[in-house]
């Protein structure tokens, strides 16, 4: 994976300050464990409420897991005051998750100027073992400051 | 678009049996308005939970929302105790959501015996104007019961 | 459908310039039937070489058609000497192809500043009838002239 | 990536039966370089057939390669007589392809009883340089013998 130099020296406190206000992964139990240029990693809890009707996480989830880590791994790069929209994703559904902890992991892969194409991986953590639950590629706009 | 016939004439108990307990659909907000054969609608208040940092509906959202409304589309037509469960979504981000409701629509468009390809269109009402958030295509594989 | 309207009012002459120049649809077989604001119809004999080895019609010449129509229905909309490059496709595949003649059909569904969003899809016309074959989702980049 | 094993020990000759049949893969200049288990390596001469008008590689020959690599790619996990069809591919394009060749690889990534997940990579090689022209995800369905 090529490394990426961020165009924002204080990218880390410029994408803490879009997480902090981010209620949706709030709401769905995220924390983020590694901000790093093009690169994020966030996590939750096996809560009853990110599951479906048979015990396992539900799709919807993980695709918005995917959503989250992609589009933050793009905030990483672009200047102070820019910001990411999704353009469009798309999800492949691996492996069922069942564990302790839910792990996204969502990098940029490649950075141009209007738009980044982002991966994301999900993985469940259960007894220690790590199952790829689903990989997620992604178009992300860059959106100029007025 | 074709109409489908259900595997199942208690379709509709099969899929509200699932829908209740859906945890993660109750958690972000979810009601369920129209379960038809091959067609399900849901609807959720624009709460703050479902943003992000700038005010708007949370792309995570929208694609949980198109992966719910398919998936519950594809309940509609299998037999008693088959299961649905997603393989891919993709997802295209139209317009930004802002209103008072969103409202997401799920299609199966075509019904084949081992997987079924659905369709999904997100909307947000905004002072009685619909505008279109997103658009989902998705392939849905049919667990059969052991 | 929403009704497009070209930035470019010699559109069709713009788009059939740019026809004769794509060595690639010619080589394929295609023909272009319908140059619309905002849409475009493409044809081909059922000739062998767009076969895979089992006589159906290849899925790489679906997709490929599928972008064919999607990217040209993105240059009738844009202005004289702009031009419109696939950011990403997305095929998926109905129905096997056979018969006398396949036909594609693209549409933009949004025509945006910096991208459109096209559909494509494919049909088999095998004695008089019409099998939808594939349906395609793509994201088209506007590339201003410098 | 982790390495397949195939269900047919066979599978070299049986790929290789199906390649020679290709028609539209030969028809569009594609040579196979590679054929291991899980995995297929194409590539095709820069010829004027495979280019669009700006004299780059055409984003249609781009995803028919994708789909093609990935197919057979899926054909060297599969028993004797089975068959591989794609379900659905999405193409992202990184870069334009130009140079003197162009590679296409094709992986099985996860190989389930039904579907096999596949993802392929096209290269553009230019004076000795590999550029990354696209990236494909594809879900392939596994057709079982009669």
């Amino acid at each position: 994976m090529k490394k990426h130099t961020s165009r924002n020296p204080n990218f880390v406190s410029y994408v803490k300050s879009k997480i902090e206000k981010n209620y949706f992964s709030n709401h769905i139990g995220l924390t983020f464990d590694k901000i790093e240029e093009g690169y994020i990693e966030a996590s939750a809890p096996f809560e009853t409420f990110i599951q479906q009707q048979d015990g396992y996480v539900h799709g919807g989830f993980t695709s918005a897991l995917c959503d989250i880590v992609c589009g933050f791994a793009g905030y990483t790069l672009v200047e102070e005051q820019q910001r990411v929209m999704t353009v469009e994703i798309k999800v492949s559904y691996f492996n069922r998750g069942i564990g302790q902890k839910i792990i996204g992991k969502g990098s940029v892969v490649k950075a141009g100027k209007q738009f980044f194409f982002c991966e994301g991986e999900v993985y469940a953590i259960n007894n220690g073992e790590e199952i790829l639950m689903a990989k997620a590629t992604s178009t992300m706009a860059v959106i100029h400051k007025k």
